[in-house]
């Protein structure tokens, strides 16, 4: 990950960005899921939501070779991805200052096919501990077969940028004795109780699954 | 919002996407958040991720004059807009059938800046009872200095498509009687105690937020 251009320079409000990979790294890890950006054949933007999980620098996603994501990441094309995790509704006296709490990262790179099948091994045992640590080891690894029926698109993060906001509303001093409630609704991305399919009782890594932070 | 054309349309899994109007909206009107597509000078994608929210068949984004994604989308640029919710991480007993329940929508349109006072004092109506109903009684409007500060873009849907998981993991035959537990992990945006700076009580439109479903 090198040194930021102006493709990833946060320009507004520059005192909620940050450049600190290790900030860029958590954020990656604790969002479940992305959003990914590309240009299409016919020049246009297009952005899917998709699974994805970081191994050092590397972005693995997945899915199934005739998608159209991973058909266009295979060209080796340049793509943006996105990363959110919404913290709290930020309620202000004045609309004006109203916001959210959330840890948000941005990355460049360029994607490139997996076709090592010891790499998509390793795709796949990132991607399912991703989403829930202690997963891999509960579960059956992919076989040749659905080893071969599932793209692995790799993304070299090139450029990063994390931006976050925290904390209370700050409203200007005109509108502070306004008669309206301000403050922060906090969110969490929370589990309910576990659905069984089957007779097998939740093991630990299910129970006790919760968002990372 | 017009039929499909080959850029909106589904081609994984279609069993799993839908272009019904109300499916599309409900999705959109119930995410917090949305992520923006478009490319930028360079020719090169970039994701940003926005609050968002839709008033007929037009989607409002706002923010400060300066930012990239608000200076690009003046420029009447084809966008990208996906708006992801989160119902569950599905454990199948085999890695390859694990997924998550999901309701996503990607939307694809062209961007006009807002420029009308009138419809920006619409838009930032809209924006505020989107992420909190009733929250626009509650707090003061924006006045004229604040509306001059934010720039509007409205986006014309014009081609929409959904896409939803829901239900519990599904294995092959042969995985059904394999030691491990399968099944849901529901998740949800879930709202904790209200915050409160200063020492108003919280009103209803606080203390009784929660996620739209």
């Amino acid at each position: 990950m090198t040194a930021q251009s102006d493709r990833s320079k946060i320009r507004r409000l520059p005192d909620r960005g940050s450049y600190d990979q290790a900030t860029i790294y958590d954020i990656l890890d604790e969002a479940l899921i992305c959003h990914v950006g590309f240009v299409d054949d016919a020049g246009l933007p297009v952005v899917i939501p998709t699974i994805h999980a970081r191994v050092g620098n590397v972005l693995y996603l997945h899915g199934s070779p005739a998608s159209r994501m991973l058909r266009s990441l295979r060209a080796g094309r340049q793509v943006s991805v996105a990363a959110t995790i919404l913290d709290g509704l930020v309620l202000a006296k004045s609309q004006f200052h109203h916001s959210m709490n959330y840890r948000s990262v941005v990355v460049f790179g360029s994607a490139r096919e997996v076709k090592d099948e010891d790499e998509k091994a390793l795709a796949f045992q990132a991607i399912v501990e991703h989403l829930v640590p202690g997963r891999s080891e509960g579960s059956r690894p992919a076989n040749d077969k659905e080893t071969k029926a599932t793209a692995v698109a790799a993304i070299d993060i090139e450029e990063a940028s994390a931006k976050q906001r925290s904390g209370p509303p700050v409203d200007d001093d005109a509108d502070i004795e306004l008669p309206y409630w301000a403050g922060v609704i906090p969110l969490t991305l929370a589990p309910g109780e576990p659905e069984s399919t089957g007779t097998v009782s939740p093991p630990d890594h299910v129970g006790e699954w919760k968002s990372r932070r």
